[in-house]
């Protein structure tokens, strides 16, 4: 019984999406995210992307792009100012894991 | 009878979503965007975003943004180089009618 409890286990975790970041602490963080992308990552306004399913790697990358300039927008440029490499990773990850 | 066609006719046709371009001439033009975003718009590369169920307008704002330099991408600059004012419209009326 032990070892099958373990099996089902290790099944659920090795079939479960690798984030590299926390998608709880990500969660906690979003609500500054959540008056354009909504709080379902599903965005309201036209002009604005929907976050939900995206892609976790292409999230991290843009918010990075936002904060040095790389990316620039005058919304967003302020908004990632203030996030460290681990908001960023936890909110990418969040997002990514939200059904689109 | 004939009243109730048209009526139902109008109805689908207010419910169904409004997009700009042309979904099947963005679909034709598509095959070059799928090598990366997957052909019905879902990436199989991390980097690469999802463009499925993507917001119309925010598809089309990006893509002119690659074009005009705005939007910096050393892969997309050049994509986006040869495309009409209509093609962007179509391309981005064909990924955001796409189920994410």
């Amino acid at each position: 019984m032990k070892k099958m409890t373990l099996a089902i286990a290790t099944a659920a975790l090795m079939s479960a999406p690798a984030f590299a970041g926390d998608v709880e602490a990500g969660k906690a963080k979003s609500a500054m995210c959540a008056a354009c992308h909504g709080a379902e990552g599903v965005s309201a306004i036209p002009m604005y992307p929907n976050l939900a399913g995206q892609k976790q790697a292409y999230l991290a990358k843009q918010l990075k792009d936002f904060r040095s300039g790389a990316r620039k927008d005058p919304v967003m440029a302020p908004m990632a100012m203030g996030l460290s490499d681990a908001d960023i990773d936890n909110l990418s990850a969040f997002y990514a894991s939200l059904k689109p």
